[in-house]
C-alpha cells in the first residue's frame, strides 16, 4: 500500500475548524487542556447514539476470532479495515504467510510533532467447554451480572434509556474487542465535532495475542519501518478491581507447557489390573505435587532467582494502590491465597499455575479403568528478568529431578518399558515482561489525559498480573509503552461467560477521545 | 409369568434321541464323557454357520446398551427374549419400575437333578470418547489387533473360511455381549443334534452390571424364589493373559468415588489472579499425591487392614498360575508397576486408581485460566473382607487429615470462603468381593466339563482382579459361583475399541455345550 494520507482527517483539521470553536463554547475554559472538550463532546456523541453503538459492537462480536482459525480472523482482519477505512482511516492489512493479518491504520495529523501507536489484539481465546450459557458469539444483553441474578433483556431501541450497569455477553467482549468500538465511536464523536487530533496515530490490531502472539516478532521485523512511534499506547487488560482507572507501566511475560505422563500403552480394565498397572493420573498428580508447597510458593530450584527487584518509584506506587484483596475473597469465595503478600505484591511474583488436567473421564462419563495417560496444561507468568525459555529449563529440570525422562513425542512402546517414568513436554510460545520508566515526559501527558476521561482516581501500576507483548515495542523497537485497560474487572475474560460492563464501553469512548487530543 | 416349560427341549430329550445316538457313532468311545460328545457336535456345528453366526452377532451389537440409557436396555432385552424364546427357551422380563429389566430363562430338563444359574449381563460400559476409530456400535471385522496393524475385512459370504485370529470391534464384543451368541449357538448345535441336556437351567442376564448392579439385590428380594439353583456359573471376563481357559472362583468387589476440589467461585485469567489465587488442580493433585507412596502402596489409613488372607488351597492355586508379567510389560510398555508382588499375588489386594481427571482443558484447547474446580474419578477395588462403605470411610478420613473439608454439594460462596480446602466426594454404588470353596463337589464337575472343551490347561484362579456382584449369590443366597471367562485379554473392554478375537468367542460355543451336558 502507497503511504495514503487521511484526507477526512486533514479536512477536520482545517476546514471544519469552525465546528471546533462552536462546540468550544460549550466546553469548559480556554485554560481546559484540549481533551477536556473532547471528553464532554465523545460523551454527548455517546449518550445520543448509544444503542447504534451497542448494535455496531454486536455485529463485531459475531464474528468468531480464536487465532488458531486463520479464515475467522482474516475475515475480522477484512471487516476492521473496512470499519476505520470508512473513518478515513488509512488501512492496510500486513500480512506474512498462512498467518493472522496485523490491522495497521495512520492517520497522519499536520503540524503534530508526536505519533501515538495504539495497540489493540482483535482475536480471542476459543470459547469451548459446557459453561457458556450462550453461544459465545451471538452477544446477549444483560441487565446485571449473570451469577448476581443478572437477566438477559432485548436491545432497547434507538434512543431509548441504556443503563450502564448493563452487560454485554459474548466471547472477546472485553478481551479486547471492546477497545475497537470504543476507538471508532470516539473518531465518529471527534469527526462530527470537527475536533482535530493533535497526534499521528498508527494503530495496530493485532491477531494472534491470546496464542502467544506468535508471529508478532516476525511481523515487526517485516515491516518494522512502518511502527515507529513515540509512545505506544495498549488498549487491553481491565481497571482495576475497585473500579478505578489504572495507568499501567508494565506486564508480566508468560509462557507454559502441555506436560503428558504415561500409563500402560492402553487403558486397562481397572479390575484386571488395578494395584499393578502404574496409574498415570496418580504420576502426574505426585508430578505437579511435588513443584509447590502447601502456601502455593513454588518450589522448582532457581524459580524466583532471576526476579529484577522493583525500584523506589515502583515500590512507592505500590504503596499507594488499594488493597481489594478482602472483597475479591469474598466475591470470588476464596478461603486462602498463595503466599503472604497481597495481591498486587504477588503479580510481581512470576507464578506457575495448573490451567488443566485430563486423564480418561470422571463424573458420569466415568469408566472403570487406567488411563493410558494423564496431561496437565502449565502457565508460567513472567515478571522482569525472568527468561521464558530459562524458566521452563528450570521446570523441565525439575520433572527429570522427580526420576521422569522428558521427551517430544508420544514414546513407542520401548521407550515407554525403558523408562519408568515418562514425561512429554510441549513447550508454548512466550513472551518476557516489560516495564516503562514511570518518570518519562510524555507518561505525565499521557497520565493528564486519562484524568481528564474520568472522576475517579486514576491509579499508578507497576505491572499487570496479564500478558501483552509488550516487550516487542519496549526492548526491541526502543519505544516506552503504557497500557490503559478499560474493561471490568469481573469480565470473565478467558473463560466462559465473558462480558463487558457498558459503563466500561463509555469509559474507552471518553478515554480515546482525550488521548486522541491530548496536549 | 406361570412355570412354562421348555417343550422343545422335552421333545429333543426325546424324540430327538435317535440323532443323538447318531452322533454319538461319530463322537468318541462310550466311556467319554457325555460333553465330549456335545462338544465335538458343538464345533461342527459352528464350523458349517460361521458367517450366520458372526451376522447375528453383529446385529446384537449394533445395539446401545448403556445402563444408564432405559429405552436402549429395555429394547435389547425384548430382543435377547425373542431370541432364548425362538431356541425354546421359556422367558420372562422380570421388571421393577425405572430399572433395565432382568432378563429370566428357564428350561427345565425332566430326570435332572442339579440346576444350573447361567448369568450374562447385556449392558455395557458407556462408548463415547474420541479414541474409537469406528462407530461402537456398528460392528467392523479386523484381520489382526487394530494396534498390531490390523486391517478393516469385509464379513465373507456364508461358507467362506473364517480366521479364528480375526476380531469384531464393537463396544460389548467382548463384555458382555459375547457369551450370548455363544449360548445360543450351542443351544442351536445341541437341538439340531437332538442332544439333551444334563441340566435344569436358570439364565439371567442383567441390564445394569457396568453401572455397579445397583439394582439387582432389589430384583433378588423381589424375584428371589425363581432363582434358586444348586450352582451360579458367571459368563463374564477374560481368559488368562497366555491365553489359557481359566475357572475362576471369585471376583474383587467394586466402589468408588467423584472428588471434586475448588479454587475461586470463577475461572480466573492465570495472569489477573496467578500466583495468588489457589489453584485447584494443584489442590487436587496435593490431595492425591497423598495417597500412595512412591511405590504405588495406598498410604490411606487402614486401607490393607481388614483383608483376609488367602486359605492354603488358593495360595497353591496361586503358585502354580503362570507368571505373564514380563510379556504384558513388554505388550502394555510397562516400565515399572506398583509394588513388588506380581500381577496375579496383586489383585488380591485392595486398589485404589484415578480413573479420571478433569479441570479447565489441555492441549490445542487450554486457556489462560485458574479454573474453579478439579476433579477426580477414584475406583476401588476390594478383596475379601473389604467392606464397601467402610474403605470409602477410610478414603474420606485420609482426606479430612489432608485438611479437607469433606461436603456433599457444590458449596456456595460462605462456605468455600469459609473453608479454605473444600472437597465434594460423591460416593458410588458397589458391592464387596466373594470367592467360593476350591473344594466344592460340583465345581469338580465344572472343571471337567470345561477342560473336554479345549486343549489348554485349565488354570484355577482364586479370584479374578475384575468385580462382579457374586457376593449377592454367595453370600446373600448362599450358592456357589464360578466364572467362567471366555473373552481374550487384549479386549480393550471398558476402553475404546473393545473387540473379541473370534477363537475366543469359538471356544465359548464349545464350553458352554460342555457346561450344558455335564456329568
Amino acid at each position: 500500500m502507497a503511504m495514503l494520507r487521511a484526507s477526512r482527517w486533514r479536512l477536520a483539521s482545517g476546514a471544519l475548524v469552525v465546528a471546533a470553536l462552536a462546540l468550544a463554547v460549550a466546553a469548559p475554559s480556554q485554560a481546559t487542556p484540549p481533551q477536556e472538550g473532547a471528553v464532554a463532546v465523545a460523551r454527548a456523541y455517546r449518550q445520543a447514539h448509544e444503542v447504534e453503538i451497542l448494535q455496531a459492537f454486536n455485529e463485531l462480536l459475531r464474528q468468531p476470532n480464536f487465532g488458531r482459525n486463520l479464515e475467522d480472523v482474516t475475515g475480522l482482519a477484512e471487516y476492521l479495515q473496512a470499519q476505520f477505512e470508512a473513518r478515513g482511516v488509512a488501512v492496510e492489512l500486513l500480512r506474512l504467510p498462512d498467518v493472522p493479518p496485523l490491522v495497521y491504520g495512520e492517520i497522519i495529523v499536520p503540524g503534530a510533532t508526536r505519533t501515538l501507536g495504539i495497540y489493540v489484539h482483535y482475536d480471542g481465546q476459543p470459547a469451548t467447554g459446557p459453561d457458556w450459557v450462550n453461544d459465545p458469539y451471538e452477544p446477549v444483553l444483560y441487565n446485571d451480572r449473570m451469577d448476581l441474578g443478572g437477566e438477559p433483556i432485548g436491545m432497547p431501541a434507538a434512543g431509548e434509556a441504556v443503563d450502564p450497569n448493563w452487560r454485554i455477553y459474548a466471547r472477546s467482549a472485553s478481551d479486547d474487542k471492546a477497545p475497537l468500538p470504543a476507538l471508532l465511536s470516539a473518531l465518529d464523536a471527534l469527526q462530527g465535532a470537527g475536533i482535530p487530533l493533535t497526534s499521528n496515530i498508527k494503530f495496530l490490531f493485532e491477531g494472534e495475542e491470546e496464542i502467544g502472539s506468535v508471529h508478532l516478532r516476525d511481523y515487526i521485523e517485516a515491516y518494522g519501518d512502518k511502527l515507529g512511534v513515540d509512545l505506544w499506547l495498549f488498549c487491553d487488560g481491565p481497571v482495576h478491581q475497585t473500579g478505578a482507572p489504572q495507568v499501567v507501566f508494565g506486564v508480566r511475560g508468560v509462557t507454559g507447557m502441555d506436560l503428558t505422563v504415561y500409563g500402560p500403552a492402553r487403558p486397562l480394565h481397572s479390575g484386571h489390573y488395578g494395584s499393578w498397572a502404574p496409574v498415570p493420573g496418580q504420576m502426574l498428580a505426585e508430578l505437579l505435587a511435588s513443584m509447590k508447597d502447601a502456601d502455593g510458593n513454588v518450589l522448582v530450584e532457581g524459580f524466583y532467582d532471576s526476579v529484577v527487584p522493583l525500584g523506589r518509584g515502583e515500590l512507592e506506587a505500590l504503596g499507594r494502590l488499594p488493597v481489594p484483596d478482602e472483597q475479591l475473597r469474598a466475591d470470588l469465595g476464596i478461603g486462602w491465597t498463595e503466599g503472604t503478600e497481597t495481591l498486587s505484591e504477588r503479580l510481581l511474583l512470576p507464578s506457575l499455575t495448573v490451567k488443566g488436567l485430563a486423564s480418561g473421564s470422571v463424573g458420569a462419563a466415568a469408566r472403570n479403568v487406567i488411563p493410558d495417560r494423564a496431561e496437565a496444561a502449565l502457565g508460567l507468568r513472567l515478571v522482569k528478568g525472568n527468561d521464558p525459555e530459562h524458566m521452563l529449563d528450570l521446570v523441565e529440570a525439575h520433572i527429570e529431578r522427580q526420576g521422569f525422562h522428558i521427551v517430544r513425542q508420544d514414546p513407542d512402546l520401548e521407550m515407554r518399558q525403558r523408562f519408568p517414568r515418562l514425561a512429554k513436554v510441549t513447550r508454548e510460545g512466550g513472551y518476557p515482561a516489560a516495564r516503562t520508566d514511570m518518570g518519562l515526559p510524555v507518561v505525565e501527558e499521557v497520565i493528564d489525559a486519562v484524568r481528564a476521561a474520568t472522576d475517579q482516581t486514576v491509579l499508578m501500576v507497576p505491572a499487570l498480573g496479564g500478558s501483552l507483548p509488550l516487550y516487542l515495542f519496549t526492548e526491541n523497537m526502543g519505544a516506552p509503552a503504557l497500557i490503559l485497560p478499560i474493561a471490568n474487572h469481573d469480565n470473565n475474560q478467558h473463560a466462559s461467560n465473558e462480558n463487558i460492563k457498558l459503563a466500561n464501553l463509555w469509559y474507552g469512548i471518553d478515554l480515546y477521545a482525550s488521548l486522541l487530543t491530548m496536549r
